[in-house]
């Protein structure tokens, strides 16, 4: 008997489109990291706070989305990193084929680090796969304490969480408590940062699990 | 020569449920406001702020929308405010037909002000139609300045701004000017009102606004 063919959608495209950025990308040596959190979390600030940190030895690129503007690219520029800007109009979160087209723009094998800001927000980015390496979550003290359990998909998705804005706490309701219980309920282990942006509190500590990530032998989760 | 009749797929199953929202409400006398902002922006301390200055003699309902808990939900009910609380799971903003579901459960004969807290997002709610009488837009000072040219979906659908947590500024970059110079270039007209929801600064004017949509004679917009 013949058998007969049968395909079946697997994989939806942008799934298929995933695996081909994770491709190029393992061909190059790079790690990715796709950074999810709210408008005006301090992605865009942790970013400036982190690629100095890195650029001498583990040169960096980054994909910035926004729904309009090239403001954050140009904040990206501005610390000689190579950047591409991305603009979704309408849309909530950066799919997988524009991140593949915007990995053309960006010389991958002068590249050990790419960092993909995703459109500011906690619900939509959270389970596509865009072919990172892993999620971070970056959430602000003053968006408040119950973010993780309100938000569950990013905390328990993701691969770290900066929590920023501490500097703030003194004047909000913040509990770190709170907090540090809220996500434990959806995320046990993931490795938590305290930082400020702003002052640069809590930094150096995230920069150095993120160094962990890129050395010779990394160890990635 | 015989018509054809030929069906046309003018308005999407959403927009056809909205409309039936809109219909239930006018036929109660009830005005709805949907309330979009980040997470975090503080749109329940808005509502905690707002309707224990209206009760007395304008009955309010809520409809809280969240990924999962009922947190938001507990906070109104604690103001002796009725309440139905949506989870939408996966679901970054509410539809309209959770919303036509909601209204079974409230005592529509009975409420003068319905406000429905959409999910924390500042992109995906901003265009759908749940039948309301007027979108809000609710974003706070601590999310940066530059928030109405990167989202500019929101801030130009909505019928008023509401910057809250304005008694942060001090403690951030945040350019009152260059935040009202980026809202003006997408919407010139709108209402602004600065408050702070922990202080009470600002409140007022903001519910003064209010109560002239909900006045005998509406001025609407």
């Amino acid at each position: 008997m013949t058998e007969i063919p049968v395909l079946e959608n697997i994989l939806r495209a942008n799934d298929q489109l995933a695996r081909l950025v994770r491709q190029r990308l393992a061909a190059a040596g790079v790690v990715a990291f796709n950074l999810i959190g709210s408008p005006g979390a301090g992605k865009t600030a942790l970013l400036e706070q982190t690629l100095p940190r890195l650029s001498s030895n583990l040169p960096a690129a980054v994909i910035e989305a926004d729904c309009a503007t090239a403001r954050d690219a140009q904040r990206i520029l501005a610390l000689g990193v190579q950047v591409v800007q991305i603009n979704t109009g309408k849309g909530c979160h950066v799919p997988a084929h524009l991140v593949l087209q915007a990995l053309d723009s960006l010389a991958l094998d002068k590249t050990r680090l790419l960092m993909i800001e995703n459109v500011g927000n906690l619900v939509c980015p959270s389970e596509l796969d865009i072919g990172e390496t892993g999620k971070i979550a970056v959430t602000s003290a003053t968006e408040g304490d119950d973010k993780p359990q309100k938000y569950p998909m990013l905390f328990r998705e993701c691969h770290a969480v900066v929590l920023n804005k501490v500097d703030l706490i003194p004047f909000t309701n913040f509990s770190r408590d709170r907090f540090e219980a809220d996500l434990r309920g959806i995320n046990p282990q993931v490795p938590l940062f305290l930082v400020s942006c702003r002052t640069g509190e809590g930094i150096e500590a995230w920069v150095e699990w993120l160094r962990g990530r890129l050395s010779p032998s990394p160890v990635l989760f």
